[in-house]
């Protein structure tokens, strides 16, 4: 492959993404990324066109974060999206987190094709490990008590849920897992986890030292939280709205952590490994 | 609860669904056991009027074999399928496994209510368990090394392959996944399993000594058969056509067991239980 | 290495140690086995002055059963102790499992070397996985419930006790772990299991599923035994004495499975790599 | 029991020891912590006479870190250990961390009993678990990679080297542990880690990201750290004089973690529990 790639601003993890498409053998730039950052031996670009001009581009992960520069933390300079629209070339294929419906509208209208990295599964089941080993991170620091032995709640059993609580099973955990379904609830018996369906949560929240929420709606209100055993901690691992009542908690002095990007924070480095994988995925699909 | 249930024919599962019914508070009776056989304290109904006139009517897995009669392993007399029907309380609801589409359009007429025990995901999922169990047996059999240590290749992650890897992984088996998707793909590394693209398997089939399938599709093909290690165990778990060309297995040389309807040979306690949950968990959603 | 091997008599697990050091460099040859065995591609040697003259010798596991007679299950003719110790090398090194005092004896008269591979911690530890498999291989097929779920008793926290409860736990079995020291208490803790002290016991074991006995002291006897479950399987896999009054249990109706020389029944292919590796070590310290 | 107990200083460990003492039956009071320290319900004594009148007294671990005051953190008003021998009751029975010599010879003139809870097994054994999970939480912080998938060693399998070996295999790592003796390295094996021989080490360090030390001599001289991976962090959790060349270390650019004392840093609660079983066990030996 002699394709060239534009990795474009973004945390870390770019950087490494940078690196490892370069060790698969693109011909990679970096622009974004002030001088005295490490760049892995990448070349770095300062004119946005010679950046735009590349066979594939890489935005970071969120692409923004106020819906109107491109998330460039490293780097003393914006970039607007507008001044990205301007540039890019119109036969480049763009890579990014997280498009929002006038920037995606704007690319389709020019027919740049483009693939929003967040809506790719595997990469959302691959981060659910740096997010689970940050959780523990955080619930070792967080608690005067070990995680062996502790008794930990882990609400929702998807991606994260799966991986967590076999992470905290590994560790010695007694591991409770909330679900709602009967063949979900099954499945946690299967793996050996004590299956906790929703209608037994308020009878039962007392129970548990830690409580680790991957549900993205508000199981944890008031009343549920004013049942938790005094102590416990609560580590809300859901996007979004969260699944707590933080305001409740507060007033109720609960403790409650919300622990968001937790893969970029926690594990840089596989963390862009587990990006730079999903584009090559991608681009074996395309058949590029 | 003072409804009337009747437990039907079948073989050992039965006796443990009937006995776990009565300890739910049920008023129990079991027709299709001969004398000799142990009823755990269940009365046992020989007129068939009478055992067909309770409120929940529990037929075996499967409820026939040859289409006509009964499954009743345990009693000497025949009860065919005509005599069910003509003796059924209309107003019956009835349990079983895999009703045939004439039987089920004879009840529907009559309009007895049923329910199809082998549709519900969370029984399929709690009989992964037996059913691995049961393969962990036959692999340390009829293998002259140990399972801690050997290169086992379980074919597909479903319910069985998710279940099976993570006992393989626990007893010390280096284990490998096949799959097809990248989002299953990711799943199984990040349970700790070393994933294998179904695209690989022709490459590395060669490296395993124990391979379980558990795709109900032809993978297992003359080709792939051929470049199995000489000495290597194929355990197919997978039900219906099997994903093994069993002739050409023969042919080659290559070692295959089907394992089939492990849950009943190998923990009928615990696959009647299984049996006996998945009934009240019908019962609390139709809130009867 | 242009040593000459000589592999007599035992079981199939000679086959592999004599495959095996074949493969390692030696020139070997087999005696003892009748001409229908497959032989691994070995040279097979009858005259035993020829056989005995080899460098290295390795009878075996153990070296006999009736004190009498070489154990030689796969060969008509039988080989005498005294017929061995007339023709051996008096410079040879010999291995064996379980040298009988006056055997050691005669040999150490004759200047001849020798080593007790039973000896041997590793070979005693490595023998373990082989037996915990075949202890899981037991419970599995006499009871009619799964170990995953089942509440199981491994009595003994030495070489066995540790494989077998990280097995029963890797299957998803509540894993207690009777021992009497602190120490060990706090380590069966530390591994996740729940710690059982010995003054515990006869409160606890009606407790139990499945009883695993490590421990070559009378534990079970008839009071405890009495005080077993209904239905509870004993398999006792402690040598010599054993752990268990088999007679009390048999009047009182108790189930026990005394599961004997496991590693050579279920894993002779594993079994016998782990008697050459012994083997190896031993020269290797040797400096031979 | 009616006794009396005197808790005298120390960290927040005591304050667990203390309040699960008085949970247990005792009348315990504390002393050397301030006012403002939360004393969980129990009595706050500041007459050191009063203190020292008690039936056992638990002095901190370790008793003293510069051999002349106790270790007393939590109080502004020193207390040496001169006038501890002058007040301390003669029939009390004294625990606590590491008696110095003059300390431990000074109470055998007065006739009074004591005990080094330092020295008993179980102790250490359970202060495996706080170390191993504080082990984990630094390896997560200080690497940009995860755990899941990570090349650990681990150095030494003693107390720290199995638990910490278990709980990361636990998480997903690739487990080598080192040791020397034969009996070691097939115990390892058996476990499902990969065993490396101390031989072996010089050779294969470089393969490593991250590396636990638990061995108190010194392994990683500067030669061993010369060959390590670029970007390997080493965590040395042995006591005493370490097992690093530290300053090699430094001018080799080497990444080195000194992590001493975790139980009570990570886990105060947890840690106190196993001070206040550790007494338990200990009065049930002196039948007291």
């Amino acid at each position: 492959m002699f394709w060239t790639v534009s990795v474009i601003g973004g945390d870390m993890r770019q950087l490494t993404v940078a690196k490892a498409l370069k060790d698969e053998g693109f011909k990679v730039s970096l622009y974004g990324f002030d001088e005295e950052i490490e760049h892995n031996g990448i070349s770095r670009e300062t004119d946005i066109d010679y950046a735009l001009a590349a066979d594939i581009v890489v935005l970071p992960i969120p692409i923004t974060y106020d819906g109107c520069n491109i998330n460039m933390p490293y780097c003393d300079f914006p970039l607007s999206t507008e001044e990205f629209l301007d540039a890019i070339n119109p036969s480049a294929l763009v890579f990014g987190g997280q498009f929002k419906p006038d920037f995606a509208a704007a690319l389709e209208d020019m027919g740049v094709k483009y693939c929003d990295l967040l809506r790719r599964e595997e990469l959302a089941i691959k981060n659910a490990v740096p997010t689970a080993e940050g959780a523990i991170k955080i619930a070792i620091e967080e608690t005067p008590i070990t995680l062996h032995g502790s008794r930990c709640l882990v609400a929702g059993y998807g991606r994260i849920g799966k991986i967590l609580a076999s992470m905290l099973a590994g560790l010695g955990a007694n591991v409770y897992v909330e679900a709602r379904k009967y063949a979900d609830l099954a499945m946690i018996e299967g793996h050996g986890y004590v299956p906790l369906p929703l209608s037994d949560l308020r009878e039962r929240i007392g129970d548990f030292d830690i409580i680790f929420n991957t549900v993205p709606h508000l199981i944890f209100d008031r009343e549920i939280l004013s049942l938790t055993a005094s102590g416990a901690l609560i580590i809300d691992l859901a996007s979004k709205p969260g699944g707590v009542d933080f305001m409740g908690a507060g007033e109720l002095g609960v403790k409650v952590i919300w622990a968001l990007s937790l893969p970029g924070k926690i594990a840089p480095v596989t963390s862009g490994m587990i990006i730079k994988d999903t584009i090559m995925n991608i681009l074996k699909e395309l058949e590029v």
